[in-house]
């Protein structure tokens, strides 16, 4: 069986059709347009749909459903988007709409909740029926699967794990909260925390490799050259990192944490001491088994793949 | 139908019958004295059901299972409790022993569960599937119901909420973690906070007060009567307790917390100003539904009454 899956952002809208076992028949990516408005998003996608249908070679009439990722609160029992600041949308019945106008099944949810659902079905998480998705973009995106299925909690705006708190005394987010886990570890973050150790050490090799610009990947490309500073930037991150992932594990004792997003491309270098850190930490407190932490493997496409497993 | 239901404690044993309705028919408490050993424990355990048996007028033959709650880390799918520094049991596999003693099914689970378990079936939990129960004792334990059933995580160690850190740069806990929530709203914790209060303000009515000894309601009973230090300390330590409540929010996002242990016996000047912030902070952001907040009703007899609730 064939189902759509697409995944809009506030730039960009990515949909594919996939098949039951995740194979990707046809995709593309297009710009949101916001500025458009509701309705004529809405048409546009859908025909982008039925193009994609006949890209993948079989009929519009022969998909059998459409699933859809938002970045906002989204009910997904409802299939409403409740608010969703990147599109300017609020109370938008966005599930209803699409089954009226194409007569599939339709699903819509949250955007990174989609995106881990992708993951444990497709990706990285394929072996795993419990596992918490975190991905360290721009912002913090989390997901939480638990026994194969989505879990959102009553207001399904995602397993927000980013605005755990860390710090009590923290700074206080845009949320709300203080000391949000995401103002440690977003690429943002990063970023913040590297200008930090630049400003204090302006000659360090650090600080050489940033002269042309700072970005999440600079601390790590400095420490693999064996700067001390730039070590020190990355142990950190490295820590508030598993910092966090052992609070969630002490709620939720998954199967793996899946770690996806900008940072997350360092690889080894990112995952590997986050992985040792967190399993010591097991170890010395007896509640086995051990936790997996691997990375996302899916990359761009695991929203709309995610999105598409809504409905099937 | 009627189930025995068991509480073992380092000190002490708790343990009832239970109907389906949560009516307790006869119930005992008598002292663990765990240096007798783990035979002599289990031997009496079930003499102790037999007569709880007669005294609820039926006879043990009509029993239809037993549950038992352990202060440890429980592997409830195998029955195995896995370790008890308490009790000093390690590996020991208990809900076998207990079948082939008494030919009744029975299950195991972490005492906190447990006592989770019972609010949400029998106490104040009753109207919610969805929700974390969290005691306020010398120690903190916690427990989670998804779906109106226990959520247990991998290594069963009871959700150990607790252990979620809340300070990134905090002191190091037993368990190895740093700035545990533990360290901020157990009893013990309040009592510090109290402390500490009073060697900065000891002409303060907190201080006079606490003369005669610090406990956990010392800082509540001088907050009563309008002193300004004692309400410092009490905000101070509410604040701490609705940090970690939006953490575990914006993970689980239940329909309620239930609050039960020591502290909670404070009653609506804890739990009122928990609500209140964190509905706040639920509107600001715009995940509805609210959550409530509310006081556990069943006191001691939760832990046993949850354990009955396991073999329902």
């Amino acid at each position: 069986m064939y189902y759509a899956g697409v995944d809009i952002g506030g730039k960009n809208i990515k949909m594919g059709i996939v098949d039951d076992f995740g194979k990707v028949l046809a995709s593309t990516v297009y710009k949101t347009q916001m500025e458009r408005g509701y309705d004529a998003i809405l048409l546009e996608l859908i025909n982008n749909i039925n193009t994609l249908c006949e890209q993948a070679g079989f009929e519009f009439d022969e998909l059998s459903g459409i699933g859809i990722g938002v970045p906002g609160i989204v009910n997904s029992r409802a299939g409403l988007v409740m608010s969703c600041s990147n599109l300017q949308w609020k109370g938008v019945d966005l599930a209803n709409d699409v089954k009226n106008l194409t007569g599939k099944p339709c699903k819509v949810c949250n955007d990174a909740n989609c995106a881990a659902l992708g993951e444990q079905r497709f990706g990285s998480g394929k072996n795993y029926k419990n596992l918490v998705f975190v991905t360290l973009g721009t912002g913090i995106g989390s997901g939480i699967i638990i026994d194969g299925k989505l879990f959102e909690g009553l207001g399904c705006a995602g397993a927000e794990a980013g605005h755990m708190g860390i710090q009590v005394e923290g700074d206080v987010c845009a949320c709300g909260n203080k000391g949000c886990w995401e103002e440690f570890i977003s690429a943002s973050a990063l970023v913040k925390q590297t200008k930090a150790a630049i400003e204090k050490y302006p000659d360090s090799r650090l600080a050489q490799i940033c002269k042309d610009g700072i970005s999440g990947k600079s601390a790590f490309i400095a420490a693999r050259e064996g700067d001390g500073v730039a070590k020190g930037v990355v142990d950190r991150y490295i820590g508030y990192l598993t910092y966090g992932i052992i609070g969630l594990t002490n709620i939720l004792h998954p199967q793996a944490f899946i770690l996806g997003g900008g940072v997350a491309n360092e690889g080894a270098s990112l995952i590997l001491p986050v992985k040792k850190m967190l399993n010591d930490y097991i170890d010395n407190n007896g509640f086995y088994p051990y936790v997996d932490v691997v990375g996302a493997s899916l990359g761009d496409s695991a929203g709309y793949m995610g999105a598409a497993a809504l409905v099937m």
